[in-house]
């Protein structure tokens, strides 16, 4: 069981692969997508393409999306829908299954604290895939959080 | 000249499509693209692929998508974006001039005031194309008006 999961942003799109075989998990792979730069569209385009070439480099089973429900302004919303909703097209148009968790929802999974700060989560992402000492960017972590949120929801009782 | 005036919106995304030659411009189509339905993913895979489809029938110009910043929620403009995100990304790989354009621009442009009611709104949009009497859809409308809203900012001292 593969998953890929995915931390949006118009800047940065956090991803993290994750793979699950019986009851270990090992991490295959994470980073950051950076699409600066002008105009919206363009960077879209490259968000757009980036995301579709990890699909096809690891063929997960499951992408699994961030979803984001409060503290930000309608603006900002506005922002990060641009580039949530072309990774979710990107995932749909693979054929992936395509799941999304609310960050509360991740947090409780990952940390067992719906409202864990983001530091309590990259401590229990590092420990949880055996990554100890590894210097994660936030969005990589955040995204890897989504992908074992993903893991352990749709898991057996073994985990 | 031709321009496609989009309307972005998850459940019903307007557009509108004008054509400038001379200092005469006639309404060559306009309608709704609705995406019902269930999951997310799929709803914004089918409609990147009616608005490409939209895109290849009438090969434009430019590409004129309003832009929307006041008076929505985080969680309704979180939803927005994700439509408006599609739509950008399907303009910038078909190749077409992208444009935005905030609401208030577009009612400066067709009806002289920035704070407009959709109905003086929809009034001037049958008024300039001379459609008097034909009965557009609220979205359509507003996308007929963004591309109006082009045409005006984009022309020569003729128009």
């Amino acid at each position: 069981m593969k998953v890929i999961g995915i931390d949006p942003g118009l800047s940065a799109t956090g991803y993290g692969v994750v793979e699950r075989i019986g009851n270990h998990i090992t991490p295959l792979g994470w980073g950051v997508i950076r699409s600066g730069g002008n105009p919206l569209s363009q960077r879209l385009e490259r968000l757009y393409g980036e995301v579709v070439a990890l699909f096809k480099e690891h063929s997960p089973e499951v992408v699994a999306v961030e979803d984001i429900f409060t503290g930000r302004n309608p603006r900002t919303s506005l922002t990060l829908g641009h580039a949530r909703g072309v990774v979710l097209l990107a995932a749909a148009q693979g054929g992936y299954s395509v799941q999304e968790y609310p960050t509360a929802t991740v947090k409780q999974a990952v940390v067992g604290y719906g409202r864990a700060s983001k530091q309590q989560v990259g401590y229990m992402v590092l420990k949880l895939l055996g990554m100890s000492g590894v210097e994660l960017p936030e969005d990589a972590s955040d995204a890897l959080a989504v992908a074992l949120c993903s893991i352990f929801r749709g898991s057996s009782p073994l985990l």
